[in-house]
């Protein structure tokens, strides 16, 4: 089983040291524009050997995990140089520009459109983790355009790293994750913003910071290359999102203007039950 | 040594626990409005006997950990029963109001205003745990307002339980706490609220929440009961913060609006500086 994974980061390395574990036979492949990600990733043992786009007409399955603009191009171009049986599976953030490139592609048939909501705020080979997919749940898009033996493959690696697996058309996919997923990346960087320009001279300020703050603002520390292109990408409904969470955060302003605590209150106790809703995150 | 602590909730049960385990021959006393607290404390050996304020002139130490409006009311009448060489500290996360209101009391000079920056978002006696003030800060106010005696038995215990300690004036307090506490809470509500709103008649869709929402969401867990009073003292410099908060989203907005994607870019490298100072933190 030869194992192509192009860009060899925190969620493409972890998903082939997982692969390497669970298939002992698999040879695992590197193709990245960086090619000291490439040296290091042969180092961490993340990839066993470095290759080309040329190398791909041996691949058993192909893992793209790139920048979403970058994977428009990619992609299309993976499918003309892969044989008939092999399987093409990208990670990316958002799904319906790259399910629309690939709309009429030749092999579109050997491509499955998944999203597995996975990661941390690290980047390169050396964010590569195994157990990183573990109780996490991939999405997958149009699965009926993929074919059913390739969709079976796909399945099988999914299970085999313990995800579970939801079916989504990509409008809806994107819709949703604008909201349990973009918007939190901007509400952490914002958040980051803010208390860095006001206390950017008072540094040891910092030490008043605890957890909580650590938490809230964790998502702050995510790769720029990675997310600016899935903010372009999901534009319209991050900013849906983005209106609703700033006219949130006015009307609470606005309540605590008018001296309305119990009010204020009461907007904390209902979102409270977003407890409810985290167990099993977490 | 009998510890007297009033409110056995997180803060202040598991500052107890830590003392337990300090002083072995230290007696604690639990204080509580609920009934149903102490007995849960004392089932979980928080505590060791329900207590009274007509106890208290038998205590060597009072903790205080209650909502920041009650503690206006509380702390004087805790001063007016101890004895003269009882220490009196707090734990609050605002800090003004508590040293204004004290400023004259007759026993000023028994009280030690402090804010242990550390905490979960659960509440209630359930919520203590062993070493959570270890490695962590605590702010001093009016240091110098405290008997030097009772400072140093002060000092010890802190140092016993882990803390590092920063001496800072209370106005100073609640105008950089609002920054690097209260801001995250808001921020983390609005957008536990925002996402409730928008995807409460489909809730599998919070199957695709992964681990990153779930921090960043986190503090939307926390006691409406505790933060609502913390907000109405710090109103002034939260609206602050509140205001720059929304301002930096807007701008975000406006940026993708625009299609300014090079400038979203800078906005989140500039911002990713946030690692460094959260080196230490988490």
């Amino acid at each position: 089983m030869n194992v192509f994974v192009i860009g060899v980061g925190l969620i493409g390395g972890s998903m082939v040291l997982d692969i390497q574990k669970e298939y002992t036979e698999a040879v695992i492949y590197g193709i990245d524009l960086n090619d000291n990600n490439l040296t290091e990733a042969v180092e961490l043992g993340v990839i066993h050997k470095k290759a080309t786009f040329a190398d791909l007409e041996i691949a058993t399955i192909v893992i793209v995990s790139i920048p979403v603009d970058a994977q428009l191009e990619v992609i299309p171009k993976v499918l003309d140089h892969i044989n008939d049986h092999c399987l093409v599976i990208d990670v990316g953030s958002t799904k319906q520009q790259i399910c629309k490139v690939l709309e009429n592609h030749p092999k579109r048939r050997n491509f499955l459109a998944g999203h597995p909501i996975a990661g941390t705020e690290f980047s390169g080979p050396s964010a590569a983790i195994t157990g990183l997919f573990k109780n996490k749940t991939n999405i997958i898009c149009e699965v009926e355009k993929t074919a059913f033996k390739l969709q079976e493959k796909a399945l099988e690696i999914f299970a085999k790293l313990g995800m579970r697996i939801r079916y989504m058309d990509p409008i809806s996919h994107d819709k949703h994750i604008a909201y349990v997923s973009h918007l939190s990346h901007i509400s952490a960087f914002m958040l980051g913003k803010t208390v860095i320009n006001k206390e950017k001279n008072e540094r040891d300020i910092f030490d008043m910071a605890g957890s909580g703050f650590a938490s809230t603002v964790r998502l702050a520390k995510s790769s720029p290359a990675m997310w600016t292109p899935i903010f372009k990408q999901n534009k319209e409904n991050i900013l849906e999102t983005l209106e609703e969470y700033i006219s949130n955060l006015k009307h609470f302003k606005e309540l605590m203007e008018q001296d309305n605590f119990s009010e204020i209150f009461n907007e904390m106790e209902n979102t409270n039950y977003i407890k409810q809703i985290l167990n099993g995150i977490d």
